[in-house]
């Protein structure tokens, strides 16, 4: 498979990681920025994401047109993805969803959603809510323009997630395996953090330097990562379609032998790296 | 399938769809008003709706009384119905359930049940509880004659929703489809809001015109709502039951002809309209 | 079958329901009185409610002895049945487990666990708490002798069900499907009453005219009632194995011979009565 | 088989049902002491649970060195085992996990987590909470090394459970059998402890009392014990793995001889010894 090849099989692995895990439902998606062209992306057609395979695919610049012509149905929040991808070159993944169990915090300031379990420390120190009624008044919820994915880009600013109010959240990551790892993890942190406040006393967050010590070690394709990865994708029914870019293969060349030999097994992983 | 077929077929996918949400259990049922005779509706024999077959479905006159001779046993409270289809000339589809999350709204008026989350809008702005005690003192909570099913439907007045105190809810809607989207979110919506509650601070309700906004947008057949139909269906076993009827993909003649030659992908929906 | 071979099968079904509806675990029991000897009761031998069959039941006398040798293991709570069989000759099958949802109310006595939705009527209006330390000092919090079980029946009373502190509840009922019922409904009505409490205001319970009315239309063999039995005996897979009694089916004459001619259909219940 | 080989064989099941609790997912592992050489444990190499088999399980020093060459990956946070085993010599088999619902208690000292119910017992009177932040500061939180496994160890002290702040919990126990009891039930425990306090009034904990009368009663291969072992293994697909030590069939020389005739059957546990 060629590096983009790879790259839009593991688009359609995200699509039923999330679906899966009950990060999206009929709607929802998940997108990969071009990686030979930062002006575009790739993001299904109008479909529930646990039905998408690679035909699904579409190829948008960065105002939601798509590249070549697409009698299909397309997302309305595909603006959602162009927003991201244009005003953060450093993105490389962008989920939207509407998991419940995030959906009080951008319903209320009473409790910010920030880190409280290590595995939640992906979402960054602080997690704004969009309020698409701030800037566009009485809409339908929907991001369905170009400025209305500019705008909700804007408070999403520098940090991983947005909450947006009455509606989902934004995820950004630096891959499609930390974007989905970031999207599954969200709402069980949401929840601890719910609880903890159900228990009285003061709540211990993770400090900054905890999540900037998570953030420097992370690599998607780590040991630690990518088993969770290869452990979401068989239960989403995909384990199959699970590969390993060569580049990352190639750290460790014993193993890489090793694995050219037996193509079944190379989902597993070489060993020590950090999560 | 002439255009009364297509909505008995659309009938049974309701009870699917329902019955896979976890919306009901063996009891909770879901109506359809006859499409050339607004005085008479659909309704399943008594059967769990999860087991429902076209041969289960009896024709009813508005007080409750099925249409041919019938031996079979029938819905005690179909008079839910019937009061509702009476009342509301507007209304093409009623739930009655007992989906266990909106239940505790219905105990206590310290936090009335409103639309918090944007898939919630369409239970609208003011939901209405019902307390079968008020008129009818002590019973067995059922709406078991007419005059009850009259009461209940006086409670609903002119909103999409009422709950049942100590009971459950009845929804009513324009078509199938979209009372069986009520039913599905109403549970969520209830979810985040009294989650929300929990975090303390001022919540955040969709405003009156964003309800409207979304109301105003709504359409049975649009690409975004017939992707969660679709999607639900297929989730529930009768995907393969889907169909979209003729009017409707003729709104896009391109892809109309596209799919006439493609029955087998029939329920892929048109390019661009709103949900 | 026999009338007992009836209720044997009957008991087997009891135990997949229970368990599939997530009432019991490896842990937990439904036993039956003998229908010719009240001093007697059936109980499946230790054995997680999910595997039992016809083979693994045993016949007991009211001290918990197995009727015939038995070299197979026995549970050791059958003390609980048979001090309840004992103390109320009106009950004709008990259940004790450890639902999960129904272990809070044990606890404390801060918010009384009380019927609040119409489904949980059939707890009754008073759900008394059995601590057996308060008897019997600390213990491993089992029932494990006649006293402890008499000691329990005496807490119960008149009563449909009492929470075991720290541990679980025991229902007791007039019939199998009865005592499943309330088993089933117990933690559903547990959760609803919980989560009142945290919407605020004054929480309406059903009132006692309300429970009575229930009560009193209750039929193990009613149309709705018998809806719920085949419902979820289907989802426990043992759907094949419900069978109606004949003194039922005679009821409805006219159903009875439509039905003796179509034994797979011999689940479909009579028309028009009360649930 | 062996008895090494039993153990191990046990190790596999422990994963599994781990796995099929929801106590573990990509992440988490159980560990079993060296039956012949306390300074030697047994734990798989970096895999999720779900998908271990024998050939996955790696033997260790207490230092966290695999014992033979090693070129898999392994998980990092071996340290916690290793820990516990050079500081606990009564110690056979230990859990590391992220089971969600005990997480909320780690975050804030408001509500104690203590035992509550029967089954949740064997969590022990007090549970420490350790704060890898407390010696080590700013980290990403895991395990890493020995001297954070032995600090681990320290706060754990002569207790059953230690909550990790942030992360999850570790839990030691004199066999493999009681150590996945004790973390399947932690999680319950903490969910009726967590709901109780929602419900008000003073929460009747276990007293110190019956926490002893259950730890004295228990045995692995009692009925009551084996019960849940059996039961969780098949739902867990491994039933077929289930094994007795021939010591424990011989307790009851008569069943154990049935039992030698029938292999089949040989999960079945002998007849009235205490949980």
């Amino acid at each position: 498979m060629s590096k983009l090849d790879n790259l839009l099989n593991d688009l359609v692995i995200a699509n039923r990681i999330l679906a899966n895990e009950d990060i999206v439902d009929a709607y929802g998606h998940v997108s990969v920025r071009h990686p030979d062209d930062p002006t575009r992306f790739f993001l299904a057609r109008s479909l529930a994401p646990e039905f998408i395979t690679r035909n699904d695919i579409v190829e948008f610049t960065l105002d939601g047109k798509p590249v070549r012509e697409e009698k299909r149905a397309l997302y309305l929040e595909r603006f959602i993805h162009g927003g991201i991808f244009e005003a953060r070159p450093d993105v490389v993944a962008v989920v939207h969803a509407h998991a419940e169990d995030i959906l009080p915090f951008g319903l209320t300031n009473g409790t910010p959603l920030r880190p409280v379990i290590h595995s939640g420390s992906f979402i960054g120190a602080h997690v704004p809510i969009w309020d698409i009624a701030d800037r566009f008044g009485d809409t339908n919820l929907l991001v369905a323009n170009v400025e209305q994915g500019q705008d909700l880009a804007k408070c999403l600013g520098p940090n991983n997630v947005a909450l947006m109010r009455g509606h989902g959240f934004a995820a950004a990551a630096r891959s499609l395996i930390e974007v989905v790892r970031v999207s599954v993890y969200l709402p069980r942190n949401a929840r601890a953090l719910l609880n903890a406040k159900h228990l009285g006393g003061q709540i211990k967050y993770l400090s900054q330097g905890e999540i900037d010590a998570r953030s420097r070690g992370y690599s998607p394709y780590s040991v630690e990562t990518w088993r969770a990865w290869h452990y979401w994708a068989t239960k989403a029914g995909v384990g199959n379609m699970v590969t390993r870019p060569d580049a990352v293969v190639a750290v460790s060349k014993k193993s890489a032998k090793k694995t050219a030999k037996k193509p079944a097994k190379k989902a597993k992983p070489a060993k020590g790296r950090k999560r």
